[in-house]
């Protein structure tokens, strides 16, 4: 069975006692989270969020760089002033670089990616700072407070990085 | 009280019962969701996501083309195998053009954003339609199963799209 076809069975249990029809658009908590991709981080249940709280962008590594249209839409159509970013532990940007996966396309796939920037990284605490320093950098995204995090898939705790 | 605060408390008691400290690196579903970062949509609740499951990549509109560098990582370093893509009813990508939002920008920034592609739709159905075709036809992407669905904000449930 597809995992999709698994996905469509636990979304009808979710549905049956859904309540919560009237939310409006705008996320209620005026925040914007961008965190990695890892399976092992759940954003919602890590930091408290319903349905309706906070825009939750997420990428390969919860970088900025690949975050900025869905940031300034956030700001500047649904009003949120405030974000927040999570990285975390055991991270897989930690394990390769640019030539690693670039090569590894083009023996696998016999494709050319060197036009992509894969944003891996050496250093967790830095990749938060690198990313925070983005965001108050870029001119398209407005001076709101900013707050970065590492998240531990050990122990379930984030870990504020200043 | 920033928001960042609130999840720090939050977290504190998400900590202090977490028993996932020994979830292993690649998505055990081997599934790469690619959802909108809008604040009523869940997709582990609205799924049936537990942590270590699956890759959760989100942005504004849920659009796969700001989603490739994260699909590859995700299958040529992590292993997963299938991608489902969740776009939503009542999105704020309906809502705006290119035009509108540059103009704003330029209107209350005093910057030019003529360079950034916002990636607004006009019609629902046809974003997921035209999501799924660009996974199937970008060659950095690997020929796996994908399955595109419209999560209705106003009931939970997701509707195949096809």
């Amino acid at each position: 069975m597809s995992v999709a076809k698994e996905f469509e069975a636990a979304n009808a249990e979710y549905a049956a006692s859904f309540d919560k029809g009237g939310l409006q658009l705008p996320p209620q908590r005026k925040v914007a989270v961008i965190a990695c991709m890892d399976a092992r981080l759940d954003p919602a249940r890590a930091l408290g969020l319903e349905e309706g709280d906070a825009h939750v962008i997420r990428n390969a590594g919860g970088r900025v760089s690949d975050a900025i249209r869905s940031v300034v839409i956030s700001q500047q159509l649904l009003g949120t002033r405030e974000i927040v970013i999570v990285h975390h532990t055991d991270c897989g940007m930690l394990l390769f670089t640019d030539e690693v996966i670039r090569g590894k396309i083009r023996t696998e796939l016999g494709q050319n990616a060197d036009h992509v920037a894969f944003l891996p990284f050496g250093d967790l605490r830095q990749s938060v700072l690198d990313d925070i320093k983005l965001l108050k950098e870029n001119p398209l995204v407005l001076d709101v407070p900013v707050t970065g995090y590492l998240y531990e898939v050990e122990s379930g705790r984030i870990v504020k990085v200043e």
